[in-house]
């Protein structure tokens, strides 16, 4: 029986998933990445744990998505979270799986079609999504297809520069981008900085560390100094989100990450900021969270070579 | 021998071009608008002139332009300009020439279509297009088609919630669209209370009216505080473009409209302020000023139905 392996690469874990051609999920798991000897030994390990999951005699489909911008050929000029340069996941698998169908896509490329496939945006054609963890990543989807850009730029939504109160540098070397305010660091950081400078009473005083977690808990919970921040650095990802819609329009904006977690909570107040950015037409675009949670990745992968 | 008419309908004109099916455009001229009457004059006029100049035999198609969100089907809600609401521009001139080839989509829509097809954007498959005139309009390609939106929001860049230092109320009430800075309308604004509020010397200060195109002229023969203002609005049309490429990542950036006449002083300062906001990548885009200067909308129109 045919069977389709999608593969989602990140700097801790690589996640597995073996999909039949309908799109059922037959089995996941996942590994610890070791990119070490310039990743020689990360595409050893992805081999072996193929070869030990799937006879070679039914494979007919491997995707994987990568942390960095891939180009149309699969060649990809950096990974930063991986250490990895100048190289073709394409052409590297293809030598350990002569004659089976490879490819490759961004991260959030990937995680976009996995929900356009089979999670949140089932059913839509065209949809924006962004994650929301460590940082803000993002991919855009229109008339069905990911929008993979000229220079692998696509989606990269957390580097739109909004916040002009921003003081410090972004790790892309910008200032006021997204992603230094509305993802799971940026939250921790805003709060903390306005926990420092209040007086005011919450319940994140008693912690010894902040997590983002933390305060999206606090925030639910009615904690003022929580929900404020969150509303704040939301505020933020929201006009990002208006941004989309008034350059492609697509028909569902989709938010997922670790950070979607919190669930209602914070996909309200983002879609509250949403609406009130969007002052030309009275139709709001639905706002919902990513289904697929850390799963998305494997099913785009899949969805590559399907 | 085929003919096709392309029609650019706007507030004040109405612009025809006569175009064979290889895109020469044989004739044109323009018309001034009269909607009176519900709209009855106007059509009424746009049918005698393409009588008037095509024989019905040769007639293979007409493609209209419109101020406004244009719906898949044509339906058009409303275009402020002509004071029409709830209309189909194509059903109304399928019933004037019954069997030829009619089509309808918003003017910016089809502005970058026709740079596209024979201006600026010729050999692109991705385009953003940005029109500075009374306001900004805007207008997304990407994989060769127009992306039209869920709900006829796509291209509009102007409104674009950019800059937090606004203080008054965008005609589409938001507050700090791009629009409100960056059009010819706002360049003047922006310019006449920077001088108000400074002492120094400028050649505008003999103006009794200023324009927009006194201050660009102004600008580019080194006037400080022409120049000044000139950049520090191009800085949010730069900030705007820059989201479009880390939304869709096109090939290229075209910026037309009365503005944009001012020619290579414009389009540096943009491409400046914009290469700076692109700090995830070496590659900047190209930004190009639009080439078929107020054809565009004829040559688009005409393309909708080649």
């Amino acid at each position: 029986m045919q069977r389709y392996v999608g593969i989602d690469i990140g700097g801790t874990n690589i996640k597995f998933g073996i999909f039949l051609n309908d799109g059922r999920l037959e089995k996941k798991w996942s590994i610890s990445t070791d990119f070490s000897d310039e990743g020689k030994k990360m595409w050893d390990d992805i081999y072996n744990e193929i070869k030990k999951n799937v006879s070679i005699d039914d494979l007919c489909g491997i995707g994987m998505g990568l942390p960095g911008p891939v180009l149309a050929d699969g060649f990809v000029e950096v990974c930063v979270n991986l250490d990895l340069h100048n190289f073709n996941p394409v052409q590297i698998m293809q030598a350990y799986f002569p004659g089976v169908r490879i490819r490759a896509a961004n991260d959030a490329n990937v995680a976009a079609l996995g929900e356009q496939w089979k999670g949140s945006g089932e059913g839509y054609t065209s949809l924006g999504l962004v994650t929301l963890g460590t940082g803000v990543g993002g991919a855009v989807i229109v008339d069905g297809d990911i929008v993979y850009g000229a220079s692998g730029l696509s989606g990269e939504i957390g580097h739109i520069q909004l916040n002009s109160e921003e003081t410090r540098t972004c790790t892309c070397g910008g200032k006021g981008c997204v992603d230094q305010i509305a993802s799971a660091t940026g939250i921790v950081r805003y709060t903390k900085e306005v926990l420092a400078r209040s007086q005011q009473d919450s319940a994140l005083r008693d912690k010894e560390q902040i997590t983002c977690k933390d305060i999206l808990d606090a925030g639910k919970e009615g904690d003022i100094i929580a929900d404020q921040c969150v509303r704040h650095c939301m505020k933020y990802l929201a006009k990002a989100l208006a941004a989309v819609t008034y350059i492609i329009d697509p028909e569902v904006l989709i938010v997922g990450g670790g950070v979607s977690n919190a669930g209602d909570y914070l996909i309200k107040i983002i879609k509250e900021y949403y609406d009130s950015f969007i002052t030309l037409s009275q139709k709001k675009t639905p706002i919902l969270r990513a289904s697929l949670g850390n799963d998305s990745g494997i099913y785009g992968a899949a969805k590559l070579v399907i």
